[in-house]
């Protein structure tokens, strides 16, 4: 458990709300949180959705693992202590986002359900969407983009999800996607039909 | 030092690039970096710079030192590390929110040059814009809005800048704003004509 250090905080109210932003970007800033094995397509979709989106002029933002890995947390290992900071940090971050009024997409394995919940609990009901990213683990290992699975398998890599560690699957996610089944475009598009159905997108013409 | 303990990451090229979304929001990416005591007037400068460009459809957020305190930041306190891992987590989400494109403001004391250095050494050229608000240590104890230095006189308080630990001023800052000669209006205007003459600001009539 994170302990809270700081004290002597007074809370800062931002001037400005979140729902002046969200008007002028004519969106609702939410977190749309992929989980699923290394090679479930988790950042590839990530990446289709936000361009599809930015094309009708919403914003945008993906946090990914293999990039916010070399900045924010850089000082984290793959210990399950470091397992659970990264996702903790990865929570808050997102939830700024949102704040600001963006579409932020986070593309982690995010392996344990308990961070994946702390993550949501940060944000008030209607602003995670959990989306599951199912795939056998043999089209995932099959995929292979990283060459990561080889390596676990030759026990180069200690801990990997899905071969040494464990993936606990959402129970209750808002979109569950498979895509062994559906391809990329017609991922992206039952996304964005979500996203679409929720209000999360507004009207963008002016 | 921060080690880098990740390995077997590979860098993930988001397919939208930040100038997308800058073309998208019509304004860079930036970050504008307030420095300066407590009771210097940063979070009230950046919370005013935030509503006036809000009013010509730009898009900001502000990173505050008493609001990421109980998020992000929320297990770290005020020792030399804890302090210096405090801004390298700031400075690192302030460049990510700059990668988003937004004309990101962050108003926490900051007193360490080198912990501001590699806040800068994040961004590109011109992407980091140092605001140092300088104001006699008389001034910011007399305003004392959140009577910290009342406590940190009586000794309640451990370490706190100005009075039991440093404040190192910046020695190239691209603003010097004196809150206690400028009012809040001039200070604000100061800032965007800053912004304006740098062409971080588009024309955003449509």
């Amino acid at each position: 458990m994170t302990k809270n250090k700081a004290t002597n905080i007074t809370w800062h109210q931002s001037s400005l709300s979140k729902s002046k932003r969200e008007q002028l970007l004519r969106q609702k800033g939410v977190v749309i949180w992929f989980t699923g094995l290394s090679g479930s397509g988790k950042s590839t979709l990530a990446d289709a959705v936000e361009e599809e989106l930015y094309g009708r002029g919403h914003l945008c933002y993906v946090l990914d693992g293999d990039n916010i890995r070399h900045g924010l947390n850089k000082n984290l290992g793959f210990s399950p202590e470091d397992r659970e900071e990264n996702i903790r940090r990865i929570g808050e971050v997102s939830k700024l986002f949102a704040d600001a009024g963006l579409l932020t997409m986070t593309a982690f394995i995010s392996p344990y359900r308990k961070d994946r919940d702390l993550a949501r609990q940060l944000l008030k009901d209607g602003e995670f969407i959990e989306v599951f990213m199912t795939v056998p683990l043999e089209v995932a290992e099959q995929r292979d983009p990283k060459g990561l699975y080889k390596k676990a398998r030759a026990g180069e890599i200690k801990e990997f999800t899905g071969i040494s560690a464990p993936y606990e699957e959402p129970t209750n996610p808002e979109l569950t996607i498979d895509t062994s089944e559906l391809d990329l475009e017609q991922s992206r598009d039952r996304v964005i039909q979500y996203l679409e159905q929720q209000g999360i997108l507004k009207n963008n013409s002016q």
